[in-house]
């Protein structure tokens, strides 16, 4: 066996008695998680600190420091989240769906765990804790693979979490750490079929790639967001301005976050400088086709490119397009099936927008900054699938379960 | 481009009209597709010919001869297959849930369609309007790739299909198949990223290993069923022969037949028996560990490798256990996940079984080979998945879509 084989077999020997765990022994484990995590906040600080060392030795860029950094904080919102996960409804033994057919099989539909989640991320330590607690509540056993530039942290964090699953009635092998970086062992792990049921890579483009290229375990692709905004002829000026600014600059890192303005010829002239001026604030870059940049002259022009990147910047493409027709057709081309909105007082236009946009989430009035886990009522997520198959949107508990039919019989056999 | 990523974009293009296509649209189409069936019969059983002198010449084994040969009642069948599926609800469009946050939004989870599915078969050619009809019914297109043994029929097929989708609004490319029965246009299928969103492999163990080990699409493994049954110490006699006997021989060539038999100690002097007398009807050979051995003398010896084989054949192993968590034990390791069943009269014990085995369906007191789209009312079906994501057990309608949120706002924005 290899050391990846070796992990793959614990986490599903775990997986076996956390399938069946009772909510409360879960709920029980997660706040004794919780507790272990403040109580030994020093402790992980101290392992923090020997990642950013090596962090600014290396010279990573300021912003990547600030998303490694933990501080007590930041331990505490750790913990907090774990606890959280604990409030939530236990998404396992739900019944489905029930039926009796006519020849009297009781058929129940019931969702179960889908035994063991591997999750490769990178940069933030937290979602360490994160994922472990939202992989626990849903009755899954857990392999963690973070980033080279976290490992102190995260085995740290992992190691705490271990120490208290050890005091619970679950095996401390729910919960395991990928401690080899390599990328030799993240492809191990993409390829451990038999013992990982599906595998959840959050991160940016270039790991997903890899993912998909390599993975031979079932995936749920997550994250890539080239998030469209269009501005019909029928928008409220006022509403097209703010849900703009909104998308694109309340945090530019982010998935959700609006990278491409589609703009109705008819309204252009009106809504453009307006919302140029307001975009102004924050310096957002604005990036144009011709059309744009006869009304806003001065902007940079946008390539073919240009819309097809997600920017993750305070940078803006935009196109004006003739139709709504032309906008769906434009999404249809560069999207990246995360989220797109429409901004229109018409319903129709909306409801022709909602049905055609082919997208995890489509918006109508409203900020595409609302696709998550939280805000969709869900409590918290392991990442937004922009995939179909399985799961699409915020992953929240429910999204972590598998079903399983229960058949009650009395002695049926099949003519 | 590839001929291969033609096809996928010809799907990907006539996918989009299909995705919002009404109800009354498909039907409508499957129904010209049911009637072309009918009056195209000659010319299909004459391509079918090709196929059947070709296996002649080849040596094909009278059985797969067999699952090749059309006759006018079984392109009629086909027929009636496709227009039944018309009968069946939309899964498109159905609202799953709608809720209205806190901050105003309506957030509905609505049915979509999944896109552009593909389907690696083999052998029978009736897979082909069979597969085409629930994909068009669920508003996706369908990429067919057959076995080159059927390519005759398959494609005479395809063609009277596509031929009659020419005189409905829906684009012909609705239904493609490949034409290129290589071992690599396989290959390029599986690996047809950004044009196919699930692949869905109907066939031997073979062929899902090479869809396993290649594909880098989303996939739905299906199919590979080694059952189990365990008759349990508290078992009604003539209950457990009964079932046992129907689980096994109804029809030995299909996955959810029972292929392996677990016996409490118990009961095993009592039940084994009665039993082989039952199965000699039909010749069944079984293969046992010492203790069977040792009760029904004469009888082969069960190998390690026996108790993992799928036998779609008149071969059944037993097994005897000291209790139910050896059963639950035994099957942990052996099973694929399909379909397992336990029978007994202890309610307790049979809740155990339920709970603990791990399987698509698991059953108490009635056949395993219940495992059907058509016996759990879902009226047909394209495959039995085995794997965890997405849909387990029977794929009917329902699980060949994807969900997609309507969001509704009036100006919301994200702080």
């Amino acid at each position: 066996m290899t050391t990846m084989e070796t992990l793959g077999a614990r986490a599903k020997s775990a997986a076996r008695p956390l399938q069946t765990a009772t909510t409360e022994t879960k709920n029980q484990a997660l706040l004794k998680i919780a507790d272990a995590l403040r109580e030994n906040c020093a402790y992980i600080l101290s392992e923090n600190e020997k990642d950013l060392e090596a962090g600014r030795k290396n010279g990573m860029a300021p912003s990547l420091l600030d998303r490694l950094a933990l501080s007590e904080a930041r331990v505490a919102g750790m913990a907090k989240g774990v606890s959280d996960v604990a409030k939530l409804p236990d998404p396992v033994g739900a019944v489905l769906s029930e039926t009796t057919r006519p020849n009297g099989l009781k058929i129940q539909k019931v969702a179960v765990p889908l035994g063991v989640i591997a999750v490769i991320f990178e940069a933030r330590p937290n979602v360490t804790s994160d994922a472990a607690a939202l992989c626990l509540k849903s009755g899954n056993a857990v392999i963690l693979r973070g980033g080279k530039e976290a490992i102190h942290s995260n085995t740290a964090i992992t190691k705490v979490m271990r120490d208290a699953l050890r005091e619970t009635e679950l095996p401390e092998d729910c919960v395991q750490l990928v401690e080899d970086t390599s990328r030799e062992s993240s492809t191990a792990l993409m390829r451990l079929n038999g013992y990982v049921d599906v595998l959840i890579p959050r991160g940016g483009a270039g790991l997903i790639r890899s993912v998909v290229e390599n993975a031979t375990v079932p995936v749920i692709e997550t994250g890539v967001g080239n998030c469209h905004i269009y501005i019909d002829k029928d928008a409220d000026i006022q509403m097209a301005v703010d849900i703009t600014y909104n998308a694109k600059t309340s945090r530019v890192s982010v998935c959700n976050a609006a990278e491409s303005l589609l703009v109705h010829k008819d309204i252009a002239e009106k809504v453009l400088p307006p919302l140029k001026e307001k975009l102004d604030e924050k310096n957002v870059e604005l990036r144009g086709d011709e059309a744009t940049r006869a009304i806003l002259p001065g902007i940079k022009a946008a390539t073919e490119e240009d819309y097809a990147t997600e920017y993750l910047d305070y940078i803006l493409s935009v196109h004006i397009v003739n139709s709504l027709e032309e906008a769906i057709d434009h999404i249809y081309r560069y999207s990246t099936g995360h989220s797109e909105c429409i901004i229109t007082e018409n319903k129709a236009a909306a409801e022709k927008f909602l049905a055609e946009v082919d997208s995890a989430a489509v918006y109508h009035n409203a900020s595409t900054r609302f696709t998550d886990g939280g805000e969709f009522g869900f409590g918290a997520e392991i990442g937004i699938s922009t995939q179909k198959l399985h799961a699409r949107g915020p992953l929240g508990l429910p999204q972590l379960t598998s079903v399983k039919y229960k058949i009650y019989g009395n002695g049926q056999r099949r003519e």
